[in-house]
C-alpha cells in the first residue's frame, strides 16, 4: 500500500527528523548519488550490497560511456552506440525529406554504406581526469574583489583547457563542483562523424505518447543506434559495453553511467519550504487554471481544439513535473531527511571556528532571501512576467533586445548575452503558428487575472489597461498586431533601437508600457533573492566539500556520473507497481484504447506480434539517482554488461531535484531483452543484436 | 491529467459553489442513481442519452435480475444464473472437501447431473411492488408517541407481509424509502434449490490479490455460474438476459441492475465536514499506525510474518477504502455540489410554513451533533473501543453477552439483540487462529496509545493499567488468559451471568475493568450523536421526497435498484485509465512480477495462453453508481442485453457512499467477452457459452 502525505505531517516530520538525528542520520540514503568517477561510493556500494568496484572495472564503464548532450555508450568494438529515440529524434529529423519520413516510419542501415551522416553531430569520451584546484586558486589568489577573482579563474581555466588541446589533442574541460571547492580537467576524446544506424518509429519509442512521459508502467522502444566513424570508417574502439542477454532481475544491483544535467540538492531547508508553502502552490494553480482556460477554448470546436493541442500537452506534462517536484516537497520525510542532514552540516560548521567564518552566514542569507521573497509574492505572482501567452512574451523579447544589445555584454538582462543570441533569433524568426484568438484569449485572462490581484488602482494594472477592460485590451492588441508575422518579427529584430522606437505595433505598445514595471521587479528579486541565494549555494557546498570531502557527492554539472540501485518495483495508489513490463502490456495497453491515437500500434507491430515471444521484458524500473541528461544512459549490472537503457524517470522522481528517495522514486528503462527481440522479431534488424551479442562474447 | 486535490481548497469551493447555484444545479449528477424500478429516471437517461425504456424493458430486467444477498441475473430460460466467484465462494467452501478443493482448482459440472446442490442457498426475484405508505400510516395515526408509533408500523409490516405470501404466494417484504416517506411492498418469488455450476480457480477470480482489490486496471476472471432449479429439475423460466456476444463500446450508454447495499447520501454536510476533519484524519492515522506496527511485527520473522498477514490484508484494504473515501470529503467539487444540493433542498423546506415545522430542524439537530461528536474527540478516540486487538475486542463482546442477555431484548447494547445471537455465537465458538504474543503486541500498543493520549492521571488509564506499564499489562494478560481457545470461550459465553461473575481469565478481567468506562462513553455518543443523527436523516429524507418526489432517488436499501451510465475511461494521476482490458494485460501483470504470488497464473491460464484471443476485453468500467451489495449485477445494453458482470469499484468509487461523481469513480465490470472466451478456450466449458448464446437468439 501506498503511505500518502500523511493527515498529521507537522508531527510526522518532528519525529522522523528526531529518530534521523538519534540514529546519527547517515549522509546519503542507500541508493544515493550521482558520483564522479574519481570519487566512487566504495563505502556505499559494500555496505548496501557488498560489491567493491575495481579500478579497472571504474575505467571501464567510463571509457564506454558517451556524452551526447544527453547520454549514451558504445556497445560494439565498431563504434556501434546505444542511446534513446528521443535522443536521436532531432538528428533523424534534420534527415527526414518528403520522400523518406524516418521519424514516423524508423530507418535501418542493414549495411555500413546505408548508414546516414548525422548533421552537426559529435559525442565525446571522458578520457581522464585531473584535479586543477589549487593551479586555478592561485590564478586567483591576488585578486583584488570578487570580480576579479572571477576573472583571474575563467582565464586560468581557458589556459588550462587550451594547454590541454594543444599537449594531448583531447578537449579539456574545468568542470566546477561543489560550489568551487574542486575544480577537476575533464579531458574528453571527440568523434565528429557519427551515422544513424537504426531507429523505430516514433509512435513505436514514443507509444502512450504525452499521456505516459514520466508515467509507469511503461511500454516504450525509446532506443536508436548511432555509429561513430573515424577517417570514414567505423571507429574501433578498445572500451564499449558487452550486452548481458538474460537482462536483470529484480533486486538486482545495477549501475547508470550518464549525464544528469543539474539538481539543487545543497538548496537549504528554507528554500524548499518556500517552494512547498508558496511558490510552489501558486504554480500549480497558475498551471490548473491555464488547463482549464485551454481546456474551455478546445471545446468551441474541433480547429479550436487543434491550436490549443500542443500548448495543452506543454501544460500537462508541465503539470506533471511540477505536482512530482510538489509531491517531494510535502512529503513530511523527505523534508525530514533534508533538515537532519541539514542540521548536520550546521553544526560541523559551527563547531570549527574556521569554518563559521567562512561560511556561518550562507544559512542566514538564505533565510533572509526567502523571507523577502515571501513578503513580494504579490509582486513575484503579477509582476514579473510579461502578461498574456507565448507570443506576448516573445514581443517583449524582441522590444528588449532593441535596446539590451547595445549595451556590453556583461551588463544586459539574463538572456540577452551574446550566448544567447542565438536562440533568440531563432524564436524570432521561426514561423512557428501562433492563432490570435488563442492568444487574445490568454492575454485577457492574464489581464484579468492581474486586475484581481493587485486591485483596478495598482499603476502597473493602470499601465497595462489604460481605462479599458481586460477583453477590450486584448481584443484590440491582436486585432492589430502583425507580430503573428516572423518576417515582420524577424525585420523588427534585426532593426534595433531605431526601429522599435518608431514602432507602434499595439503587441508592442503592450510591452513598452509593461516592461518598467516587469524590470523593476526582476532587479528586485535579482537582488534580494536570486544573488543572496547564489552565495548561499556556493558557501553550502564549498562548506559540504569541507566538511565531509568526496564522501559526499557533487551536484549535478552535466559531466560523467555513476549512479547505483537495484530493480525494484513500488506500491502506489493502491497496489504495487511491477519491476518489468514486457510485450504483453505494450498489446494490452494498445488495444485497451481501441489501437488509437497515442495509443496505437505501429504496422510492424501489429504484423510481427504473432513471432515476438510476449513475455519478454520491455521496460523496467531502478532506484538508481537519476535527472534530466541522464536520457540514454547504460544499465549495466555487476559484471558491467549492459542489461538496459535509461529513458525516463517517474513522476516520483521529480523530487530528486531536490533530494532523493527511493520509495517511490524510480528510474525508467527499456530492458536490453526487448530491445533484442524487437530488433530481431519486429523490425529484421537481427543483425544489430547480433552485432552486440558476437561483441559481448 | 487528473486534477489533484486544490491547492486552494476553500476558494475552489466557493467557486464552485456559487457556479452550481447560478446554474440553478440538477437535481442528481448527469450518471448519478440507485433508481428504484417504479420510479425509473426516465428524465435523466431522455436528457444524457436519448433513451426512454419501455415498461416491458423495464420489467423483462427486473424480473432477470436475481437477489442473492448480492446480485446476479438469470442468463438462459434453464434457470442459469450468472453471478461474481466472490458471491459463490462461501458455496464453494462448503461443497469443498479434502478431495475436491473447487476454491483452489475450480469446478465445472459438464452436465447437469453433475451440479452440486448449494446447501441453504435460495435466490429470489422481484415480481412485483405496491405502495403501502398509506395502510402503514394509517396503522400507526393513533399511536401516543413515536415508541407506539413503531410498534403499529412493525405490525402493519408484518400482517401486510404475511397477507402477501398467503394470497400470493411470494414472500413479502415492506422496504422503507426516504426515511419513512414511502413504504413499498416488494413481492418475491423464491428459489430454494440452487446449484453450482461453474466456478474458476480463486486465484484466476481474484488475480491481483488484495493488492489489486478496488484496483483498475484489472484482470479477474471474477465470475461463477449457478443454476436455479424446480422440482428436482431446471427452473424453466421466462425472463433472462440474452448475451450481447459483441460487447459494449467504449462510451456506450450501459444500465446496472442490482441490489446496493446502503448508502448515506442524504448525511447532512455538517456531518461530512465533521468526517473530513475529525474522524477520516483519526482513523486513518490509526490506520496507518497499525500498518506500522504490524509490519515491524512482521519483520521479526517469516512465522511471525505468516501471523500478521490476514491482519495486515484488512489494515491495507481498509486503509485503500477509507482513503478513497476521504479522498472525496477531500475533494472541494464534490463537497460544494453536497452543498449546492443541501442549500436548494433547505430553501425549499424555508420557503414552505408546513414543511419548514416538520423539518426545518432537522439540520440544527445535525449540527449539534457533530458539534458535540467534536467537542468530545478525545473520548471517542480512546473511549470508545476496548483497547487491544479482535481478542480483546471478542472478550468484551463475552464479558458483556453475560449481562445483556439476561435484559429484555429492547434494552439491550446494539449488538446484543436476538437478531445478533448467531453471528455472536459463531465469533465466539469458531476456532480462529489468535497468537498471544501479536494479540500482546497489539494491546500493549493499544494501552500506550490510551495513556498517551489521556494522560497517566485518567480514571480510565488508571483502572486500564493498575500501576504497571502497558507492556507489563499486556504480557500479563497474554501469558495468564485462557481466551485463545475457543472451548473455553464458548463454554464461558453459554454459562451465562453466574460464569462470567466466577471468571477470573485476566483478559476478561481486563474487559470489566474498560467496560464502565467504554459504556458511558458509548451512551454518550448514542445520545448526544447518534440519536440526533437518525433523527436528522429521517427528517431530511422525508423533506427530500415531499420537495422532490421519485425526482430524487432513495438511499440504496439492499433492494433491487436501477444504474446507468457510460462505459470510459479515466484521467488518473500521471496518465490515461483505459475502459477496457484485455487478456494482454493480465499475461503482462503476471510476467511483469515474475508469475507468482498474488500475480501468479493459474496452470490453466499459463497452459491455454496460446489458444486465447489475447486482444478480447477481459474487464472495464463504466460510471454507473455503484455501491456494495452490487457485487454480481448484470451490465447491459440499451436493448437490455447482457454486455457485463459488476465486481468491483475502483479506490475512488468509495466516496459513492456519500456523493456520486464520474470523474474518476468508476464501477468495475468482467466483460462478457472475457467470460466467453475463458469459458471456451480455458476451461473447456463451451458448453456453458453456447448454453447463453443460443439462448440469445
Amino acid at each position: 500500500m501506498s503511505r500518502p502525505t500523511s493527515t498529521n505531517a507537522p508531527l510526522r516530520f518532528l519525529l522522523v527528523a528526531a529518530t534521523l538525528l538519534a540514529m546519527g542520520a547517515s549522509l546519503v540514503m542507500a541508493d544515493e548519488g550521482m558520483w564522479t568517477y574519481d570519487a566512487p561510493p566504495y563505502k556505499e556500494l559494500q555496505s548496501a550490497y557488498g560489491f567493491t568496484p575495481t579500478q579497472e572495472w571504474l575505467d571501464h564503464l567510463r571509457l564506454s560511456s558517451v556524452n551526447i548532450y544527453a547520454s549514451a555508450s558504445f556497445v560494439s568494438p565498431d563504434g556501434l552506440i546505444l542511446t534513446n529515440h528521443h535522443v536521436a529524434l532531432g538528428t533523424v529529423q534534420r534527415l527526414s525529406t518528403a520522400e523518406h519520413n524516418y521519424v514516423r516510419d524508423g530507418f535501418y542501415a542493414d549495411s555500413p554504406d546505408k548508414e546516414l551522416k548525422a548533421p552537426g553531430l559529435s559525442i565525446r569520451v571522458l578520457v581522464s581526469t585531473e584535479d586543477v584546484t589549487t593551479p586555478i586558486r592561485e590564478a586567483a589568489a591576488k585578486a583584488k574583489g570578487p570580480v576579479q577573482a572571477k576573472a583571474l579563474r575563467d582565464a586560468a581555466k581557458a589556459r588550462i583547457e587550451a594547454d590541454c588541446l594543444s599537449k594531448t589533442g583531447l578537449q579539456g574541460e574545468v568542470v566546477t563542483l561543489f560550489g568551487g571547492a574542486r575544480y577537476v580537467l575533464y579531458r574528453y576524446r571527440e568523434y565528429t562523424d557519427v551515422r544513424v544506424v537504426f531507429v523505430p518509429e516514433l509512435q513505436a519509442a514514443f507509444f502512450g505518447g504525452d499521456y505516459d512521459n514520466f508515467t509507469y508502467p511503461r511500454y516504450d522502444l525509446d532506443f536508436a543506434f548511432l555509429r561513430a566513424y573515424e577517417d570514414g570508417k567505423p571507429a574501433r574502439v578498445k572500451d564499449y559495453l558487452k550486452i548481458e542477454p538474460k537482462g536483470a532481475s529484480d533486486g538486482d544491483l545495477v549501475f547508470v553511467s550518464g549525464h544528469p544535467g543539474s539538481t539543487d540538492r545543497l538548496l537549504p531547508l528554507s528554500a524548499l519550504t518556500y517552494f512547498r508553502d508558496v511558490k510552489y502552490p501558486a504554480m500549480l494553480d497558475r498551471l490548473h487554471h491555464m488547463e482549464d482556460l485551454l481546456n474551455d477554448y478546445s471545446r468551441r470546436g474541433p480547429e479550436e481544439a487543434r491550436r490549443a493541442r500542443t500548448f495543452l500537452y506543454f501544460v500537462a506534462n508541465s503539470l506533471k513535473a511540477r505536482e512530482g517536484e510538489f509531491g517531494g516537497l510535502k512529503d513530511p520525510e523527505l523534508m525530514a531527511r533534508k533538515a537532519a542532514s541539514e542540521k548536520a552540516l550546521r553544526e560541523a560548521v559551527a563547531a570549527s571556528p574556521a569554518l563559521k567564518e567562512r561560511f556561518g552566514g550562507a544559512w542566514t542569507k538564505a533565510d533572509e532571501a526567502y523571507r523577502w521573497a515571501r513578503e513580494h509574492e504579490t509582486d513575484r505572482s503579477f509582476k514579473l512576467e510579461m502578461p498574456g501567452s507565448r507570443l506576448c512574451g516573445l514581443a517583449l523579447r524582441v522590444y528588449r533586445s532593441a535596446s539590451e544589445l547595445s549595451k556590453p555584454d556583461a551588463d544586459r538582462l539574463p538572456g540577452y548575452h551574446e550566448a544567447d543570441l542565438q536562440d533568440l533569433t531563432r524564436s524570432v524568426s521561426i514561423p512557428s503558428p501562433y492563432y490570435p484568438d488563442l492568444e487574445s484569449v490568454l492575454l485577457a485572462d492574464s489581464l484579468k487575472t492581474i486586475v484581481d490581484g493587485l486591485g483596478p488602482e495598482d499603476p502597473f494594472v493602470k499601465a497595462l489597461l489604460q481605462g479599458e477592460t481586460p477583453d477590450a485590451v486584448a481584443k484590440k492588441v491582436f486585432a492589430g498586431t502583425r507580430f503573428t508575422d516572423a518576417a515582420f518579427r524577424a525585420q523588427l529584430f534585426k532593426g534595433g533601437a531605431k526601429a522599435m522606437g518608431a514602432c507602434r505595433d499595439p503587441l508592442i505598445e503592450l510591452a513598452r508600457r509593461a516592461d518598467p514595471f516587469l524590470r523593476a521587479t526582476q532587479a528586485a528579486f535579482r537582488e534580494n533573492v536570486d544573488s543572496l541565494e547564489e552565495e548561499a549555494l556556493t558557501e553550502i557546498g564549498k562548506a559540504g566539500f569541507e566538511v565531509y570531502g568526496n564522501g559526499l557527492y557533487p551536484d549535478a554539472s552535466g559531466t560523467l556520473r555513476l549512479a547505483f540501485g537495484k530493480v525494484a518495483g513500488y506500491p502506489f495508489a493502491t497496489t504495487l507497481v511491477p519491476p518489468f513490463t514486457t510485450f504483453y502490456g505494450l498489446y494490452d495497453r494498445a488495444f485497451s484504447f481501441g489501437d488509437r491515437g497515442d495509443f496505437e500500434l505501429t504496422p510492424r507491430q501489429r504484423e510481427h506480434r504473432g513471432e515476438v515471444d510476449l513475455s519478454t521484458p520491455l521496460n523496467f524500473v531502478c532506484t538508481a539517482d537519476i535527472t534530466g541528461g541522464n536520457s540514454g544512459s547504460p544499465v549495466v549490472n555487476r559484471e558491467g554488461r549492459l542489461v538496459g537503457l535509461v529513458f525516463d524517470g517517474n513522476q516520483q522522481s521529480h523530487p530528486n531535484s531536490f533530494v532523493y528517495s527511493e520509495t517511490q522514486a524510480r528510474c525508467v528503462a527499456v530492458d536490453i531483452r526487448g530491445i533484442l527481440e524487437a530488433l530481431r522479431k519486429i523490425y529484421g534488424a537481427g543483425a544489430l543484436a547480433d552485432e552486440m551479442t558476437a561483441a559481448a562474447r
